[in-house]
Order: C-alpha cells, then structure tokens, then sequence
C-alpha cells in the first residue's frame, strides 16, 4: 500500500538506531534479531498513521510506535518459548537459536526498552502514554494466559473465545492508534474511539487469520494452511461448527480434535468440510463483517476529514485483505 | 531491628492488596505465592525508610516500595528458571510447583504490575520513578547476562565481577532509596548520594554474602555453607584466591572448581582452606570494609540529622550483621 512506504522507511531507520548490539551482547544481540526478522510491522504504523491523521506530524510518535514493536516482538519471544515454536517467519526463534534463558532475558530486557522509549516524551503525556502500554501489556499477559488454559479445557465458550482474541491480539491495535491519537493531542472521545476502532479492527483480523488459516489460498497465506486443525487449535470455526452441528457430527469433530495423524490431510479434509456443512465457515465470515462495520461505524464519530476517514477504511480494508 | 516493624506491618497490609487472585488464576496465583514466601522486604523497606528519613511520610513512598518489591519478585522468579532451582526460601520455585510457562508469564506480568504501581503518582514523579526504575531494571538483566556468561568463562577478571554484582544486586538497592528521596522532594545532591550510598553497601551486602557463604555460621546462615563451591560459583573469594595463588595452588583450585563430587566436604575444606591461606579470605573482609566505609562517607554529605544518620548507619551494619 502505497501510503504506508514512508512509515516503513522511517520506522526501519528507528529500528536500526535503538537495537544496536552492546555489552553485554547475548543480551542485546538476540533483540537485534527479533526485530530485524521483520514482518509487516502492523502495530507501530497503525500508530504513525493514526497520529498523521490527526494533523501532527508522525515523526512526533515515533518513540511510542517504537514501543509498540518492541513490546510486540517482546511477546513473540516468550510467546514462542511458551509454544515450543521452533520457527518464526521461516527463522530460527530466538530460544532455538541461543537458548531457553537467553530467550526469557531478552525478552524481559525488550520489555523494558519498550517503557524506555516513552521517556522522549514530556511528564503528562509520559504518563498517558506508559499508562496505557501497562493496561494493554497486562491484558496481553491475560490473554496469552486464556490461550493457555483453553488448550486444556473442552467447554470454552464462543464470547471466551472472543475475549481471548481481543486480549491476546485486539487491543494493542486499539492500544497502538489511540497512542498516535494521544501524541497528536486529540480529543478524549476521539482517542476513545480510535482506540475502539483498532480493537474492533483487530478482532476482526484475528478471526479473518483463523478463517484464512482453513481457507486460505497456500500460496498467498503465511503459514502452513490447516495448521490450526493439526495442531486443535479450538478456533471461531471450531467452537462455531461444534455448537452448529448435530451430535454426531459434533462428536466426531471432538474426536478429531484429539487425535494427531501423522499425515494430517484426512483428518484436514473431513475438518474442513465439517466446518463448511456446519455453516461455520459462514458464520465466521459474518463474525469478521459484524467487527469490520462496528469499526467502521466508530471511523464515523471520529473528528478527522472524508478523506482521512476514506483512507483509513481502507487501510482496514487492505488489512484484512492482506493474506488472500 | 525495632526501627523496621512499623514498616514491615504496613508493607505486609499492602503487598496483601496488590496480589489479590483474579481472573485468570493462573496468571495471578502465582504472584501471590511468590510474594507471601516473603522475604525480609529489605528493598522495599529501603524505600519508606529513606523517605521517612527525608521527613516525609514513609506511606507516601508505599508505591514505588511495593514496585521495588514486585520487581525483585519478578526477577526472582525468572532467575530461579535459570539457575533450574527447585526451592526459593525452603519452598518450590514458581516454575517447579506450576510450569516454565506459569513461571515466564507470571514473571512478564509482575513486570508490568510493577511499573503500574507509579501511576500512584502524579506526571513529574510518575516520570522521574519510572525512568530510574527501568534504567535499574535494564542493569538488573544485564547484571543477570554477566552472571551466566561468566559461568562459560575463565578469564573473569575482578573488576567484573563487581561490575556483575554491581548491576545484579546492587544497583537496585540504590534505586530503592532513591526511590525514596524522589518522593520526598530531596534535592538533586541528596537523592545522588543516598543512591551511592545504597549501592555501594549493596556491593558490601553481596561481598558479605560471598564470604558468609564459605566462613558463615551454618545455624544462622540462611543457606547452606559452601554453596557457591559445590556450584563452582567464580565469586570475589575464588577470584581474589587465583590472584593470590602461587601457580600449583591455583591450578589446584582451578582443579578443584571443574569437578562436582557426590559427597563435597573433602572439596569444600580444601577450597575453604585455600582461600584462607592464599589471604583471600582477608582480601574480601577488606574490600568489605572498603565499600562499606564508601557508603558511610557519602552519608556525611546527606542532608539528615545526625541523629537519622546514625540511624542509617546502624541499619547498615546490621544488614551486614544479619547473617552471622
């Protein structure tokens, strides 16, 4: 998107500059890495975008944007310890790459770069911005911590499922353009529904990446499509389909979830129909809509021009189209 | 020390606040658990004696006491994954008793609670606290990086190893009073010198340690004696000993601090005895004395009646005494 270029130049120069490799370098080395392994770097220009938008120039948020991919990698770091993933974006995680401790320290060191940053900015709007990164982190924790516990529960519920996704993933994209909203000086119902906008946005993206993990095209969508279903992962479409299906359907389903193939696509196929013949891939697509309007409705209060509004429904649009 | 009660009664009514269960569970159990196995709460008493001591009301300093404490907790708790340590003050670590993931998780969110602690405060403070505890928090994991790479090195020099307990142990006693200087609107000179002096009797607090270790009573040491030997722990002791050696000697404590014998006390008596011998142990008494006397001129230059210095010198001494 075209729009997004100068984020993205700007933001890799920042990048650079506050990730370089000191003493200790075991420490500060594996930081490096994380960050420069990349990704579309989501969070950081919903922040300079959003503050953009408001009239202030998107350098002056910066600092904060910073802080959101710190914290973001941050997460993926012991998010992937917590996983056992070996791999992130096609690359070693950094606790396969070093090892465990080296992993929980550099992240602990990330998370504390993160609250650094936010020292650029003057005492009031320091203390507005680390507040909200706290309340955020929290609900991140909170999150990751639901998604652990629902590996091992059989009777999670649809709005769990909901409150997980928006903890875990929603609300640092509302966290992350209320802070643009917050640098540019924004009213506090404009920073209010910005912050709404994002988290709604991000709900919607997150069930879109369950969606796109069943039915993506392979060759456009990042991972592995059906890696959801080998790994049971009790997604929207999973829990949708058991509460749509009769019982022996559903049971079936359950049964399936317990099971590891080693060759996975039987057990993919039948899965994946279940979940088209339920109407749960239905269902999650008017998930994903009913998220995307409620997003879009909020766009609507907010106190920026036609044409900023456009644009922005439009990066939501690109959003979510982005893994097709 | 009679002094303390007041404030160990009150951190006790306010830890028991903070650390309340809620939803999810296991996020929040264990941070319970790990700061009701308690601790003397030297840090966090540090804290509201020094604010006390400046004439302000110690409650004042409640918050950033209960952050110096929650950080502590949180550094204990990933550490203790580590050093693979099965018990934390006779009890299971975090890790032991829940899992790795309950242990990194917690921890990440006892960070954060932490840094929420200074929304007590209004921006200036708020600033000023948050910026000196995440510059403390940064040494802390670099202090921690030291450690572990040194445990793979064999070329550790003296100067090191301070740095390393330095950044480990005592940077964060500092942080703590200074912590209380800020609340009480000390001047800029005053809240200096009450940093210095809380880190330089935080590096005598850790020599002292080192030596209890080795030459301890083991009925009022709290661990067991020749701990760091069996664990060929490079502290000052062995250091200064290598220094001190003639080439056999060294090479026998060299020797002796690669083997991991089933029953250590012929290896412990030896080492003991080396350190001994080669004026080691005498060495560490008087870098002991040499930071300790540090501390105590700084305290000159502290605006407090002498009546509150001799206070603070004596709770020096006896945090040095405490576990003879």
């Amino acid at each position: 998107m075209e729009l997004l270029k100068k984020y993205n130049i700007a933001l890799a120069d920042e990048l650079k500059k506050i990730v370089q490799i000191k003493e200790p370098e075991q420490l500060y080395e594996p930081i490096q890495y994380i960050v420069n392994i990349g990704g579309k770097r989501l969070r950081p220009i919903l922040t300079l975008l959003t503050c953009d938008f408001f009239g202030t120039d998107f350098k002056k948020a910066m600092p904060a944007a910073l802080a959101i991919e710190l914290f973001h990698n941050f997460s993926l770091i012991h998010d992937d310890i917590m996983d056992k993933a070996p791999l992130r974006r096609g690359k070693e995680t950094v606790h396969e790459k070093w090892d465990l401790n080296t992993g929980i320290l550099s992240g602990d060191a990330m998370l504390i770069l993160a609250y650094q940053l936010f020292e650029e900015y003057e005492p009031e709007l320091f203390r507005e911005l680390a507040k909200l990164f706290s309340k955020t982190a929290i609900e991140v924790c909170e999150g990751q911590q639901y998604d652990v516990d629902f590996e091992d529960r059989d009777d999670v519920t649809i709005d769990e499922y909901i409150k997980m996704i928006d903890y875990k993933t929603a609300v640092l994209l509302g966290a992350a353009m209320k802070m643009g909203a917050i640098v540019a000086g924004a009213s506090e119902s404009c920073k209010e529904n910005m912050y709404k906008f994002g988290r709604n946005l991000g709900i919607a993206f997150q069930l879109q990446d369950d969606y796109l993990d069943v039915f993506g095209n392979p060759e456009s969508f990042g991972k592995q499509v059906g890696g959801d279903i080998i790994e049971n992962k009790k997604t929207f479409l999973y829990l949708t389909a058991l509460n749509k299906s009769e019982t022996i359907q559903a049971e079936e389903l359950e049964h399936l979830y317990t099971i590891n193939p080693r060759e996975p696509s039987g057990k993919i196929e039948t899965v994946t129909r279940i979940f088209k013949n339920s109407g749960a891939a239905e269902a999650t697509q008017a998930e994903i809509s009913k998220y995307t309007n409620k997003a879009n409705e909020l766009l609507e209060q907010i106190k920026i021009s036609e044409e900023k509004k456009t644009e922005l429904r439009e990066f939501g649009e690109w959003l979510m189209k982005r893994t097709f």
